[in-house]
């Protein structure tokens, strides 16, 4: 099952700035991120489940965890990933803004058609949406694709949306 | 492609917190992960190729930049991830802990056998360690693993180590 190659020293740093455009797109295509966010004295990481709407990122998590009592309309940043068997290249794009509980009832029941499944199993109360300050993001060669890869995007790709 | 399954109801919430030996062990099979620091005045992410080093998690970046110049013995917390389609259950694993470059001649001779590559191609000449104050992990059953699954955990067993 390895497919470990030598590194890409012929296109050594060819990083590719990401427009916009482009960065909504593979947020799209990507089911699961991290989300960064300060708790107390240090930063802290959580896999999410994302959607993109209208411009925002959503996602559920449980009431009473950490992350949600770490979220009141915050900095964080979300960073999706994956990596293109066909191409070689990996990406990488982070959304910077707030986070903040969707809290309003009108606001709820719009988030009820996006595609939103919660990290792990189990009730999830409370939806968070990341108005963006801003959005950048890389496509760059792999030094080794066997540890890089990850199927999230072909995944994602081969799910109803 | 799609093996989309129906939510787990019947394991709601059943997270498992993890032993610091079986998070050292998943950090050990996983050969990407995402750092979380704090940068200007958001927090930031970004993804790289660690290995563990005696108690320690080790990667490599790239002289001047970003994540380079944010690096000065700061808080930081690196999470990896994975799902094992075996059990249908996903872990989480973060090390909170403090980052510093690897100077002295001796300390970067000693990472020479480390199993580090760059998590992109090219240069990289900037050695991290992060010595951590805590490590933390959950297994955790998954609402939808077509959309959870991530191949770095089995892409990496299947490496040489």
């Amino acid at each position: 099952m390895s497919d470990e190659t030598t590194p890409t020293g012929g296109t050594a740093g060819a990083v590719e700035q990401l427009a916009e455009n482009t960065c909504w797109e593979l947020l799209r295509s990507a089911g699961v991120s991290r989300l960064a966010v300060w708790v107390e004295d240090h930063p802290d990481i959580f896999p999410v489940n994302h959607a993109v709407d209208h411009g925002t990122v959503v996602f559920r998590t449980a009431e009473g965890t950490k992350l949600s009592a770490a979220l009141a309309d915050v900095p964080v940043a979300l960073e999706a990933d994956g990596y293109d068997a066909g191409t070689g290249l990996a990406w990488s794009v982070v959304v910077k803004g707030r986070a903040g509980r969707i809290g309003r009832a009108e606001e709820l029941e719009a988030t009820a058609d996006l595609p939103l499944l919660p990290w792990q199993a189990g009730p999830k109360g409370v939806f968070v949406r990341i108005v963006p300050g801003l959005v950048t993001g890389r496509r760059f060669p792999v030094a080794d694709p066997s540890v890089w890869r990850t199927a999230l995007s072909d995944a994602h790709r081969a799910a109803p949306e």
